[in-house]
């Protein structure tokens, strides 16, 4: 094991890119590495298997591929959907509305059912939609990290499943995955999209996909071509077959580094202390201290309601009287970086806090401590600068 | 400046990813920051100005986006062309061959001008295709990774300036960008791909693409909507118009470490010694001096001419009698990584080595003595072993 220490820095809590430990940025600081090296492909192979691991499901296809989150979409537009099929997307926030632009962009017929600000679409407008009509597949938002909303997945895809078993399910897990439980096989989900850099705790720079075979099959079936060529499984399920195997196949460079950086993470996630399982709990008591801290200081929730609000980020609006440029320079000048707002409509008016990753799981630091006592005193001072 | 060593490993002398300096991968180990702090901001916007710098161009149009070099085909593919116009493609090998697949994955009617094996398409050819059809773009590729093959940019692009000054010239620089000399405006070239792992010295997983004003403008007043969302330039231009004015701007999460690493490689290109034109004759020296040396040893290039060999690496036939795993696993023996062979038709009877960035241009360094050392020595070991 190396010594390796990253340089003093701000605690970075903005829902993703999220603190990464030292032991993941030296893995990203690993010697240039040839991407077919027979060193390489079974740290590639591990980083599919393990991916597998943190989503429960015992045979559904990772796709690891250089790209941000976004790219997920682009996967999922391009092989999943064929142009004039009808989708249907259930929209929390900022990311349904793009999610809903990308399927668009590849000739799919989209529905949305829009949550009110703050809130899921409840599932009984979910059956009510898939009965109404048939759709080839239905998204939504695990989290919405614009919102810090959080979706009922095991309900959504309860309820796809009784009413419209042929769809398939499609969750985006941008920042949901390995802060929030997914049970891909046991739930039934199709398709869980996410990125490196929120709960898995590596760089951003990865667009991580997994796919049921369900999905695999959906796309091994269609009619019609892919109309995206670095998107393209038929690119990609060959090298992932391969390197899964043992073997190296090429389409595009990997991000070498990053995938060395991501396997790291994964290592600690799957297999060092806490569990999966246990890892999850933290991430709910994290977030349960910040947000009851946050209350007691007279915060407001986006979320409506506590069942819809994110473990693993914290969206508050400001108190009156107050805006963004009271309190977040005075949490930067101790060292915490939150973010902003982002939803359109009410950007100015709430921000952000992320709790994934290390700075929840791991016991040795006092993130969320500091975080708590950094909001009291900036607050304190932001209230007493303005008289409010 | 910190003290950060990599870790011993073999030398990679494979046509990219190259080795990387100690500095940037100690940057690609950076804190986790946000995407959009005040401190990440600049460091982003030098990325987009020190790119430019690199292709002598004034005022071209960076894009820098989380993704492998293949990316870049699509951006070309989805934004710059649009379904049924025209597209010459000038093929010398595998890559040829794959940028076309790309554009007739976005619906362009794709004529191709095949080189024979070992050789670039001539002038003459590429000027009675251009006489005999309009295109919307001609694109080629400048070393082709596959066969060492070096295109003549500046002459191509004079021939077609002259005889279809309409046409966009689009040059695949993901093996030639910082190991050869490219005069963007000088010569009037439309667009440069690349990507961060060959001469540009940083880990893989950024697609670069810089595009003439000439051809954002063939962007701006396109008449179909872009097919693809993640590689749209109606998606990232605002981005990188945005990092570079000193503000922040969202479509997709950045790369954010390999931004820092692929700051402090362009840093060391464009700011510190060697300057960027003795660069480039560093890179002209190294390859003449392994080119010689493989030559004394029996070995015959790929490329049929000298002026047709590329300067960051060489493609080398294996001598008669002798295979890959005679030649390849000696070299590994003696910590020297090259690649095998990767063109359809030929890949079992070659070898190529790569010789970029680093590698060549540190004098502190004696990388190249080293790889003629390990192949005069493996060359004998396999010979004498298998009586040749």
């Amino acid at each position: 094991m190396s010594t390796f220490k990253q340089e003093p820095h701000k605690l970075l809590v903005i829902p993703g890119p999220i603190e990464v430990t030292d032991e993941v940025l030296y893995a990203n600081a690993h010697p240039s590495m040839s991407h077919v090296s027979p060193d390489f492909i079974p740290v590639f192979g591990d980083c599919l298997r393990m991916t597998r691991q943190v989503l429960y499901t015992a045979d559904a296809q990772p796709f690891l591929i250089s790209g941000s989150g976004t790219l997920g979409w682009d996967q999922v537009s391009a092989n999943l959907v064929e142009p004039g099929e009808n989708v249907l997307v259930l929209n929390s926030g900022y990311f349904g509305d793009a999610f809903t632009d990308c399927l668009r962009t590849y000739g799919a017929t989209v529905d949305e059912l829009h949550a009110p600000f703050g809130s899921a679409v409840d599932l009984k407008t979910l059956e009510v939609a898939l009965h109404s009509k048939s759709y080839k597949l239905v998204a939504f938002t695990h989290v919405d990290t614009s919102t810090g909303v959080l979706s009922d997945a095991k309900g959504i895809a309860e309820v796809v499943k009784l009413v419209s078993p042929d769809s398939l399910t499609v969750l985006d897990g941008v920042c949901s995955v390995a802060s929030e439980e997914i049970q891909m096989d046991a739930w039934g989900i199709d398709v869980v999209l996410t990125a490196s850099q929120k709960g898995l705790g590596t760089p951003p720079g990865l667009s991580i996909l997994v796919a049921s075979q369900k999905a695999v099959k959906v796309f091994e079936t269609r009619k019609s071509p892919v109309t995206s060529y670095y998107a393209s499984w038929k690119k990609w399920l060959p090298i992932m077959r391969a390197y899964e195997a043992g073997s190296a196949a090429y389409f595009a460079t990997p991000p070498v580094n990053l995938i060395y950086a991501y396997n790291a993470s994964l290592t600690a996630i799957t297999q060092k202390s806490p569990s999966l399982a246990d890892r999850f709990r933290l991430h709910k008591e994290a977030s349960a201290r910040i947000k009851s801290a946050a209350e007691e200081l007279g915060f407001r929730q986006l979320a409506v309601d506590a069942a819809l609000a994110a473990n693993g980020m914290t969206a508050l609006y400001f108190p009156d009287g107050l805006v963004a440029s009271d309190l977040l320079p005075r949490l930067a000048k101790r060292d915490i970086v939150v973010a902003g707002g982002l939803h359109k409509d009410y950007k100015e008016k709430y921000f952000r806090i992320g709790h994934m990753g290390v700075s929840v799981v791991d016991a040795q630091r006092d993130d969320i401590d500091r975080v708590i006592a950094a909001l009291k005193e900036s607050l304190a001072e932001a209230k007493a600068s303005k008289n409010v």
